[in-house]
C-alpha cells in the first residue's frame, strides 16, 4: 500500500518534471526562479510542445513507482511528437541524462543548461530522438510508435514496453495499423506491450477522432484486436495518481499472469492483453487561460502555451506563477539538486529507463553467427551457361542463420506474406512464419514460434525489424521492390536516427538494416505495371553516405557474397536488389568475391577489347540490365567484329560516385581503368536513368554516359519485352553503342537493320504466343 | 419477394460469371468449350488469381439486383489484388466492355478476344485498373480501396459506393486507417460507403488476421468504428444467394434510413452505418483438391489453382469437368451471347456499375471557377525590399474558390491537421473543418459542414482526394514537406492511373492532382531534422513526364500565377513547393507572369552582367535558395565589382530537362541564353542536388553546372543556419562561385577571407542569441 507521503513525493516528481518542462520551453537564465522573473530570462525564440508534456512525465513518474517496486525492465516509448521537453527532464531527474551528458550537471548550472540547449542551434531537438537516453523512438513523423514497441518486445520475454500513443498519432494509418501486432506477439518468448493512449483531445488545432469517442466505443474497438482496456481519467492530480497507482498495478499482474499462464502452459495467450486510456487535458497543469481563451484543456496550449512572454508583462506574470505553481524551492535544493526523498524514487542503475541496456542496442548486440558462405556456391563452370535462382540458393544460407543463431533468439526475417513467393522457403525447412490466432490442419509451416513474421504490411514489417534492431538484434526485409515505397518515409527516419546516433559516442553501433528486394521491376511483367517502380533505390541514395550502402548482385554467388557482407555489417542501411527468377549465371564464387570486393569490374571474357582502347563501354548494375549487357556485348561482336567494346559491370552502385560523396567511390584510376576518359558509356541500369546521371556527374567527360533503364515505360507483358518497351533491350543498347562510335559510322545502317529486324519479330511473337522469343528465353554466351 | 426462378437465374448469372473468369485464366481457344478441350486450348502462360474472383462476382451479381430494384448508382471498388478476372467478367456480362471495347464483341469471338487478352502482352492486366469499365481504383498496390470509395461518396449525395474490401487488404496500415473515414462523412450532403469485407482467410500463403477473428471480435471492433456489422457466411450458393438478398434489402434500407433521418433533421447520423462481412471459401466453386491437398478454401486457390493444366491430362481434365460444371451450353446461346432472361438481369444504360458516369470523372466534371488571380497581387515596388507570406497571400485566393464554388460542392482542400500551420487560415472565414464526432463550443471553426478535411493522416488525405478527383470534383492538399514522403507509393500509383488512362481515349480528362508544400524542409529548423526531407521532388521526378509538373515559386506573386495555372489544368500532378514564412518578395504580379510562362528567366536587376557574357551564373530554384542566390551575386558585387555575375531563377523545374525527356524543357536556344555554353553555373536549389546533375545532362557542358542543394544536414537551428550546414549560405555560394572563375584567382582570398569571417560571426551569434545575426535576418535588397 502506498503511504499518503509517498503519493506526494511522487507528485512533487511529477511537479519537478512539469517544472523543467516548462524551463526548457521558456527559460535561457535564473533556471529555479531564484529572482523574480524578467524579460532578459526568456528565450528570444520560444519552441517546443507543452501540450503534452505534463502527461507524458505523469506516466514516467507513475512507472518508476512501478519498476522500483516489482524490479522490471522497462522501455518508454513516447509517440506523441515534440515530446522531448518531459521526456529529457524525467531522464535528467532520474540521473541518466548527467551520466551520459556530463556537461549537464545535476546542480543549478546544469538545469540552467538544460533549459538553454533545449530547442536551441547546437543543443537538442525538440522531439525525443537519439540524443535522448532510453529512446529507441523519434517524436518526429508520427504513426510508428507502437510498431517500434512490438519490434522491441520480440525475443525480450522479460521486457515491458510501455508505448505511450498520442491521440493524433492513433490517426495515422501506421498506427491504426499496429495495434494487431498482438495477433503476432508470442507471449512464451516475447515480452509485453502495454499500450497507452493518451487521449487529451486536441491535435495542432482540431480535435482528434479517438478524444471524441464514448469510452464504450473505445472498448469495443479495441477489444476487437484482442486488448482488455482500463481507463485512467480526470483532471484533479492527486486522484489520478491514486488511480493511476490502482490500474497499473492491476496491468501490471494482469501482464505477469497471462505470461505466466502463457509459459507454464506453453500455450500462448492472445486475448485479454491490458491496455490503458489517460484521458486528461492537453497542457494539464499549465497556464488556464488568456484574453478569455481557455488554453489548458484547448489546441492551444499544444505548443509554446503563452508566446509573448519577452514583450508582454502579463504574460511574462502568468508564465512566473504557473512555474511557481510547482513551487521549485521545495523540489531542489540550494545546490540546485533534486531534493533527496524525491530521487530515491526513481529506481537506480540500468533500470532507470533512460540507462536501460536494450534502449542503446550496441550495448546488447550479439554477433550474427553466419554460416561460411562458400559452402552454397553455384558452380559456374563457363560465364552465361546455366541458370540458377539466385535467391532460392540465398535461401538456403539464410536458412542456415536461423540455424546457427536459434539458440540466441535475435534473427528473424520480415516479409510481406512473400517469402515463398520470393523463392526464400528452404527456411520453413528450421522456422515457420509465427501467427498467434487460431491455426488451421491445412496451414503452411505456420506457428507461434515461427521466425518468419509476414503480415501483408510493409509498415509493420519495416517498423518492428526497427524496433528489433534497435534493441540489439538481427534481421532482414524481404520485400517486392515497387512496394517498398510504401515505407520511403519509414526508411528516411530510419537513416535519420542511424546518422544522428552515430554521432553519438555514447550510442553503440547496432546490426545494419538490410533490404532484399527480390521480386523487382523488370520481373513482374506478370503482375503488370503496379507492380513496376524502382523508386526506393532514390530515397535510399539520398540519405547521408555514411548510412546508405546499395548493391545489384548479378547472380547467385555475387548475392551471396553481398548479404554475407551485409549481415557483418553495423549501424548501414543495405539495399540489395537482386531477382528471384532462373537468371544466367556469370562468376564463380571466387571471381563474385573479388567483383564485390573492388565494386566494380570489366568482365573481361564479355567484351573483346583486351585491355585497349575500347571504341565504346557497355555499362550494367543489376540482373536483368546485366543480361541485356553481355547480349548486347555478344551482338555486336558478331555483328561488328571489327568493333571493340568493353563489359563493365557493377555490384556496388556507389562505386560509381565520386569518393568526396561516398566512401565506395572509386578513385579517379580506378574509374578511368573502368570507364576510360573518353569512350562512349551505354549505361543498362536498374533503376531510373537519372541516378546515374547523377553518380557520373563529376566524372571525367560525364555526358559521354547514355543511360538507359527504368523509364515508366510497363504492362502486362514478357520480361524480354519489359527491356524493350524501356529502350534496354540487348538490341537497343547494341544500337546505341554503334550510334556513339563515329568511326563505325558505316556499319550503322547493317547494325540497325539486323536490330530492328529482331524487334519486330519479338513484337510479332509475343502477341502470339504470349511468351518471348526461344532465342531471347532460352540465350546463352556462347563466346 | 425473389421468386425462386429469380434466383436461379442469378445463380446462372453468376455462373457465367464464374466461367468467364476461369476462361480469363486458361484459354486461349475453345471458348464456350464447343469441344473436348484439349492443350492447345490452354494458354502458354497461366496468370490470373482465381481465389478472390467467385466472391467479387456474388457480390457484383447481388448488386444488379440491387441497382434494378432501386434505381440506384452503386459504384463498385473492388480492392482485392488481382481481382480483374470477376470484374471484367461482369462489365463484359452487361455489356458495357463490348460498348467501351468494340473489338471485344458479345459472341463468341468476343469471349475468345476476352480470354486472350487478359494478362497478356498488349492486352490487359490481371488487376482492375483504369482499362477496367466503372473503375476507379487499381488493384495493384493493396491499401486504398476503402479511403477511395470515401472520397467518391464526398459531395454525391445520391451515390452507394460498394467498397470490396479483401481480407489480405484489410492488414495494411492504409486500410486499417480507412475505417475511421466515417467520423469525416456528413451523411447530409454526402453519399454512402457501404464497405464488404471480403474474408476468404488467405493471403498469398498464409491466414490472414481479421478471417481468424471471432464474429464477436470483429463487431467489437468494427462497431468501435461506428459500423452495424453484417454478416454472409457459408459456401452453399443457393443458401448465400438468399442470405445475401436479404442482408442487402436490409442494409440498403437501414442507409436510406439514416440518411433520410439525417437529412430532414438536418443532424447527420454518424454511427450505425452498415457494413457486411462476408465469409466465404477462397476459390469458391473451383476444384476441390489436387493430390489430396485442398483447393478451394486453401491458399493454393489464391492464384491459378492448377498451373501444369497443358501438359498434365489429369489437371487438364479437372478443369473442364470444373468449367463444364457452370453449364456454359446453357448460359450462352449458340452466337456465344448471354441468354436473354439472364442479360435482364443486369441493369441497364448509366445505372450499370461499368458505365456509371462518376467512374469516369472527367465526363462530370464541372470546370472549377477561379478568382482573377490579379486582384490578390502583392505590391513589389522594388525587387528585395519588402516582405509578405506566400501562403497568407495565397489563402486569400483560395478563400474564395470556396466561395465561388459553393453552389457546385466540388472543392476540397485537404491537410493533416495544418490548414492554419501552413498559414491557409483565410478559408475558415468562408468554410470550416469538417468533423462529425462529437464537438465542443471551444473548437475552432469545426462542423459537419466544413470543406477542410483535416485527419492527422496523409494517408487518407491523399486517397481521399484521389477519390474526389477521380470522380470529377477538385482539390488541392496542403503538407508539411518532409511527411508528404509518407504517401510516396501513393502518389507513384495515381501517377501510374493518370499516364495510363491518358492512353484510353474513353477515360476523359479529370482535375489535377495539386500538392502545395509549404511548411517545407529548409524552414523547419525550428521543429529539426525529422522534419526535413525533400525527397517528394524525387518521387514526382520520377514519373512520366506527361504527368508531372514541379513548381518552386520563390514569392508571393508567383506563387499566385502557378496556383492559378495548375487549378485550371488537368491530368496533371502538379507539385508545387513555397515557404509560408514572411520572405522577401522579388516580382510584381506583371512579371511573376512572364516569369512563370518562360519556366525560368534571368533577374537582370540582381546580376551585373547586363547581357553580356557573365564570369559565373548564380542559379536558384526554391525560395531560400533564391535568397541566397540573390545574398550571393549582392556579396560578390560588393566585394568584387569587376566579377560579372548573372542570377538566373527557376520556377518551373522541368524547364531544365531536355525537351525531349520533359515537355517543359527549355529548347538548346533557350537553355544556352540563360546559362551561356560556358559559364561555371552555381546553382542553389531547394531539393537534393542529384535532381539538378540529372536535369542538366545532356545539356552543353554539364560539369560546369555546381550545385548546392539539402544535402541530409540538419538539427533544431536557425534559418540561415539549415542553409550553412548545407553549403548553401550566401557566403558559401559566393566563395565557390569566385573559386570557379580562374580570372579571379588573385581575388579569391580576400573573398574567402570575408565569408569565412561572416560565417564565423553566424556560428557565435546563433550560440548566444538562438536566432540569425540581424544583417542576416534583416537583409533587404540594396543595389
Amino acid at each position: 500500500m502506498i503511504t499518503e507521503q509517498q503519493l506526494q513525493d511522487m507528485h512533487r516528481y511529477w511537479q519537478a518534471a512539469n517544472y523543467l518542462s516548462a524551463g526548457q520551453i521558456y527559460l535561457q537564465d535564473n533556471p529555479l526562479l531564484r529572482e523574480p522573473l524578467k524579460p532578459d530570462h526568456i528565450k528570444p525564440r520560444l519552441l517546443g510542445h507543452w501540450g503534452t508534456s505534463p502527461g507524458l512525465s505523469f506516466i514516467y513518474v507513475h512507472l518508476n513507482r512501478l519498476i522500483k517496486e516489482t524490479g522490471s525492465d522497462v522501455l518508454y516509448i513516447c509517440g506523441p511528437g515534440h515530446g522531448a521537453p518531459a521526456i529529457v527532464a524525467n531522464a535528467y531527474l532520474e540521473g541518466s541524462y548527467s551520466e551520459i551528458y556530463p556537461h549537464v550537471p545535476m546542480d543549478e548550472k546544469g538545469i540552467k543548461q538544460l533549459f538553454r540547449q533545449f530547442s536551441t542551434p547546437g543543443g537538442i531537438p525538440s522531439h525525443v530522438s537519439a540524443h535522448t537516453p532510453g529512446s529507441i523512438h523519434e517524436g518526429g513523423e508520427l504513426g510508428y510508435s507502437l510498431v517500434h514497441a512490438f519490434g522491441a518486445a520480440f525475443d525480450n520475454p522479460d521486457l515491458i514496453v510501455a508505448c505511450v500513443v498520442g491521440d493524433g498519432e492513433a490517426e495515422t494509418a501506421p498506427l491504426e495499423g499496429s495495434w494487431k501486432s498482438l495477433s503476432f506477439l508470442n507471449p512464451v518468448r516475447d515480452g509485453a506491450v502495454l499500450p497507452i493512449l493518451h487521449l487529451n483531445g486536441y491535435k495542432i488545432a482540431g480535435p482528434t477522432v479517438l478524444a471524441r469517442k464514448t469510452n464504450a466505443e473505445l472498448t469495443a474497438l479495441f477489444s476487437g484486436y484482442g486488448y482488455e482496456v482500463f481507463f485512467v481519467e480526470g483532471s484533479n492530480p492527486m486522484v489520478m495518481h491514486r488511480n493511476m497507482i490502482e490500474i497499473l498495478d492491476n496491468v501490471y499482474a494482469r501482464i505477469r499472469s497471462l505470461q505466466q499462464r502463457s509459459r507454464t502452459g506453453n500455450e500462448p495467450v492472445v486475448n485479454g492483453w491490458p491496455m490503458i486510456i489517460m484521458r486528461t487535458p492537453k497542457g494539464w497543469t499549465g497556464p488556464k487561460e488568456w484574453e478569455h481563451q481557455p488554453i489548458e484543456n484547448s489546441f492551444r496550449s499544444h505548443q509554446v502555451p503563452l508566446t509573448a512572454v519577452k514583450t508582454n508583462p502579463e504574460q511574462l506574470r502568468l508564465v512566473e506563477d504557473w512555474m511557481r505553481s510547482y513551487a521549485p524551492e521545495k523540489l531542489f535544493d540550494k545546490n540546485g539538486r533534486l531534493m533527496p526523498e524525491l530521487q530515491s524514487l526513481a529506481p537506480s542503475g540500468n533500470k532507470r529507463m533512460g540507462m536501460l541496456a536494450v534502449a542503446n542496442g550496441g550495448t546488447v548486440l550479439k554477433e550474427l553467427q553466419l554460416p561460411d558462405f562458400k559452402q552454397y556456391a553455384v558452380n559456374v563452370p563457363h560465364p552465361g551457361t546455366r541458370e540458377a535462382e539466385s535467391t532460392r540458393n540465398f535461401g538456403n544460407y539464410l536458412r542456415d542463420i536461423f540455424e546457427l543463431n536459434k539458440d540466441h533468439h535475435n534473427f528473424r526475417l520480415f516479409c510481406p506474406d512473400e517469402t515463398a513467393s520470393n523463392r526464400l522457403q528452404a527456411v520453413f525447412e528450421k522456422t515457420a512464419r509465427c501467427f498467434l490466432e487460431a491455426r488451421m490442419t491445412t496451414d503452411d509451416h505456420l506457428s507461434p514460434e515461427g521466425r518468419v513474421m509476414e503480415v501483408l504490411s510493409e509498415h509493420l514489417c519495416e517498423g518492428w525489424l526497427e524496433g528489433y534492431l534497435l534493441t540489439g538484434r538481427h534481421g532482414l526485409f524481404s520485400c517486392y521492390e515497387a512496394f517498398i515505397t510504401i515505407i520511403d518515409s519509414m526508411f528516411s527516419q530510419y537513416a535519420k536516427w542511424i546518422k544522428t546516433s552515430r554521432e553519438l559516442p555514447w550510442r553503440k553501433p547496432v546490426a545494419s538494416l538490410n533490404y532484399l528486394l527480390t521480386s523487382h521491376s523488370w520481373r513482374q511483367d506478370h503482375n503488370g505495371y503496379s507492380h513496376q517502380g524502382p523508386g526506393f533505390i532514390d530515397t535510399v541514395i539520398n540519405k547521408k553516405s555514411s548510412v546508405t550502402r546499395i548493391y545489384f548482385p548479378p547472380d547467385a554467388n555475387t548475392l551471396l557474397s553481398v548479404m554475407h557482407h551485409c549481415f557483418s555489417s553495423k549501424d548501414y542501411a543495405n539495399l540489395v536488389v537482386a531477382g528471384k527468377q532462373p537468371e544466367l549465371q556469370w562468376l564463380t564464387l571466387e571471381e563474385a568475391i573479388t567483383h564485390c570486393a573492388r565494386g566494380a569490374s570489366v568482365w573481361k571474357w564479355a567484351g573483346n577489347d583486351e585491355g585497349a582502347q575500347p571504341d565504346v563501354v557497355i555499362a550494367c548494375a543489376g540482373d536483368v540490365p546485366t543480361l541485356e549487357a553481355v547480349a548486347a556485348v555478344a551482338v555486336l561482336r558478331e555483328q561488328l567484329p571489327d568493333l571493340k567494346v568493353r563489359l563493365v559491370n557493377i555490384v556496388d552502385l556507389m562505386a560509381l560516385s565520386p569518393i568526396l560523396y561516398h566512401p565506395h567511390g572509386l578513385g579517379e584510376d580506378a574509374f578511368t581503368e573502368l570507364f576510360t576518359n573518353e569512350a562512349p558509356v551505354i549505361f543498362a541500369f536498374h533503376g531510373y536513368v537519372r541516378i546515374i546521371h547523377d553518380l557520373v556527374h563529376g566524372r571525367p567527360n560525364p555526358e559521354r554516359f547514355h543511360v538507359r533503364g527504368y523509364m515508366e515505360e510497363g504492362t502486362t507483358t514478357t520480361p524480354f519485352d519489359m527491356t524493350v518497351l524501356n529502350n534496354m533491350s540487348r538490341y537497343q543498347l547494341a544500337m546505341e553503342a554503334v550510334k556513339r562510335v563515329p568511326r563505325m559510322v558505316q556499319m550503322r545502317d547493317r547494325l540497325n537493320t539486323y536490330c530492328e529486324e529482331k524487334l519486330k519479330e519479338h513484337r510479332s511473337y509475343i502477341c502470339t504466343y504470349f511468351d518471348d522469343l526461344p532465342e531471347i528465353k532460352n540465350w546463352k554466351w556462347t563466346y
